[in-house]
């Protein structure tokens, strides 16, 4: 190591070894795919994580939405890799990459690699507007999904207690920001808790009342999935009543109304951010980082100009005929450049025998609550209704890494379905607004 | 109303009735029962609780242990009174009553009731020492549970990180202060974590080197049962390598080390406190308040010298040649006095025809970890071991409010039992101590 790098933070205490260490850099679907492939005999393995647990995001709206327990979309890190040997995690946060020392800083020390996986994945994009950093609802982690959940519940105990007519509208009205899935299965959700469950709750309110507004900048829904599936989305949602504006842009949020960029005042106190994502890179490599804040990386996801430094996930922009903008920011890519990574570096360092990635799109979907939703698979074959809604659960059930948790999403599924019910609707830790800032950057910490 | 009573307070929206209106004040085990059995084709009923969901307190410590997901033993109060008519809930903290403008104060504003009943429950007695109140950890209600969830996964956490012997000793010890039934069964539950759990979790620890104290100052165990179940309960606790301190009280706890009065000192981070609860009395009726803050009672909960003030539960302390100090504070008594109340309450108010409280004690009972419980029945029969456990699971299924969270809790309790694991060990929310002052007073606010 260089005599001149003088550091002040403490070391992080991992066992010597004489095998090359891995750093990996978060636990999402990324990171935990290439812990679970990379082969522990021929390395050394550090995951980093600032949760202890994986989150199982395509899922975290039913968590706002009161439709699931925020325990049952997370799998315990540690649990996940008891049997693994020769592996070790650190609840950390990294905030910086010195990769001439091969060296990450985080709030616990520093720790040395020899290899480095970034799969930091992304976080919410605010556009560089504090407004809407400090008072809208974004949704990526679940903390910001257990704040949304206080947040809907709480709106309609104040509202009961109003007289005004227009503060009891203020409190109703849900203003959704983004067209994509996120934004399209919030709204499909408060749709359903609109229809099925708050008017048992509330009788005293007329929960007519309550307007669903989805904003959209592009002039259609689900811009990653085809023209059909947009319209579907588009009139599935209709069906719930929710008030579709697209090709509109909300310019403004004071706390109590959004302002559109047409003028369009919509008082509200709950504005819910799923206007789009960057990349959650690091400090220490700028030069490589690119404006949506992924890492440029060549084929086979190295950060090129450093050495033994990788990115995968929605952290990595890896450009190719197919995606000049670098590939889409979706857990099957993660998946499948971690599963690609692991299995080149098991071969060791000679990048000759290396394949390069090659995405396999084998579908996207999204629901638009109870039975509907719409997927396309392998790019062609697409449907929407019912079917594709008995699709979408079973996918999700495949994919989510605990078999427990499993059963209890399935369980809770099955309860919601038959009883128009959700079983999770309370505010265990109220909202606080003022307190939101400090708390915010807390969450959002680089991973 | 009494022209000289000015109240900067709005009055809380509750539709008009011709009916005498009842406010209930606390949605747990008393009020709860008070408001399914009171008739309201003959009275308003308004029932204010500072949480929007009653709390099974008896499984507390399942979730501050990880076996059980918070919102499994929580049951939403609208949702359990949906059929309820002429029914309002308000999620209100109560801090004073003025009982002669008959008049309950709330963070929300007033209320003005009728017939009022208090059902506040108990708040943790830290002993007017500053020091616990601050640095201990209670286990009264959700988020304390939560808190300590938290406290001991991070402890783990922060252990793997530490070179020091004795920082990570200091992390490995818990100190559980009340060796009433809560406190039994928090060591107990500790216990399986540091044979079944937690070795599996962090094979870089020595768990053998996690201590569990259990502190009390009387000279046994469950001083609330009978002599045998106090020693049934410290023998089960020892096979879980519990160290038992009777007779001695603990002294300080600065945050960092546990000085009992024998001066023996436990360097530990975290103190769980169990050694008791007051009443939860709220101001404005203090010549009534006896020195465990309980409102003191005639045979039908009336508050005596106040026209129409009842108190049940916890927070009542009805007098008796049985009980010289008042019925214990137990949920069969808050649930057979709110079935009494509100039995006579529906008779009419000519207390000619009201039947005087007669407590029939039905059994107490605590469990110690895995396949051990202690139980007393009618006051007679005793049992310990598998038997009691068996039953201990089916009289907590049997109580507690909602059927689904009857499945949930029994699929956890399947799970766990036959895998030796613990699903929800989750930091969702990092305990923070520094915030925890003003955290904790706002959590402790009267109901």
């Amino acid at each position: 190591m260089n005599q001149a790098h003088i550091s002040q933070l403490e070391k992080i205490n991992i066992p010597k070894s004489d095998l090359p260490r891995i750093v990996i850099i978060g636990g999402g679907f990324g990171g935990l795919r290439f812990v679970k492939r990379i082969d522990t005999r021929k390395y050394q393995v550090v995951l980093l994580d600032r949760y202890n647990y994986h989150t199982f995001q395509p899922l975290l709206y039913q968590v706002a939405t009161a439709g699931l327990e925020p325990d049952s979309i997370a799998g315990p890190l540690r649990k996940t890799f008891q049997k693994k040997k020769n592996f070790f995690f650190r609840m950390a946060s990294a905030h910086k990459i010195d990769p001439v020392e091969k060296i990450v800083e985080t709030n616990i020390g520093e720790l040395s690699y020899d290899h480095l996986i970034l799969a930091c994945g992304s976080i919410t994009n605010f556009f560089n507007n504090e407004e809407f950093e400090q008072k809208a609802f974004p949704l990526k982690q679940l903390p910001h999904a257990l704040n949304l959940r206080s947040q809907i519940l709480q709106n309609f105990e104040k509202a009961v207690l109003k007289n005004d007519e227009n503060e009891v509208q203020r409190l109703m009205n849900y203003v959704i920001v983004g067209g994509g899935p996120t934004g399209v299965e919030v709204a499909g959700a408060l749709g359903e808790l609109k229809k099925h469950v708050l008017p048992k709750d509330f009788p005293e309110l007329n929960l007519n009342k309550m307007q669903i507004y989805l904003v959209e900048g592009q002039d259609r829904l689900l811009g990653g999935m085809s023209e059909k599936s947009g319209e579907k989305a588009f009139e599935y949602l209709k069906k719930f009543d929710v008030n579709l504006y697209v090709g509109k842009i909300v310019k403004s949020f004071d706390g109590e109304t959004v302002e559109l960029n047409d003028g369009m005042q919509i008082p509200s106190e709950t504005l819910i951010w799923a206007a789009g994502v960057n990349g959650n890179a690091l400090t220490g490599m700028d030069q490589k980082v690119t404006r949506d804040k992924r890492y440029q990386v060549n084929e086979f996801n190295k950060v090129e100009g450093f050495d033994e430094v990788y990115a995968i996930g929605d952290v990595a922009s890896m450009k190719s005929e197919e995606f000049e903008r670098g590939h889409p920011m979706l857990a099957p890519v993660a998946i499948q450049q971690a599963e690609l990574l692991a299995k080149n570096l098991n071969k060791g360092l000679e990048k000759d025998n290396w394949k390069p990635f090659k995405y396999v799109d084998k579908g996207t979907m999204a629901t638009v609550g109870r039975n509907k939703a719409v997927t396309e698979v392998f790019g062609k074959l697409k449907f929407g209704g019912f079917m594709a809604w008995l699709m979408w659960m079973f996918v999700h059930l495949v994919l989510i890494v605990e078999f427990r948790n499993k059963i209890v999403i399935m369980s809770n599924w099955v309860w919601n379905y038959f009883t128009y019910d959700r079983g999770t609707r309370l505010i265990i830790r109220p909202f606080v607004k003022k307190k939101y800032k400090a708390k915010k950057q807390a969450e959002e910490m680089p991973v």
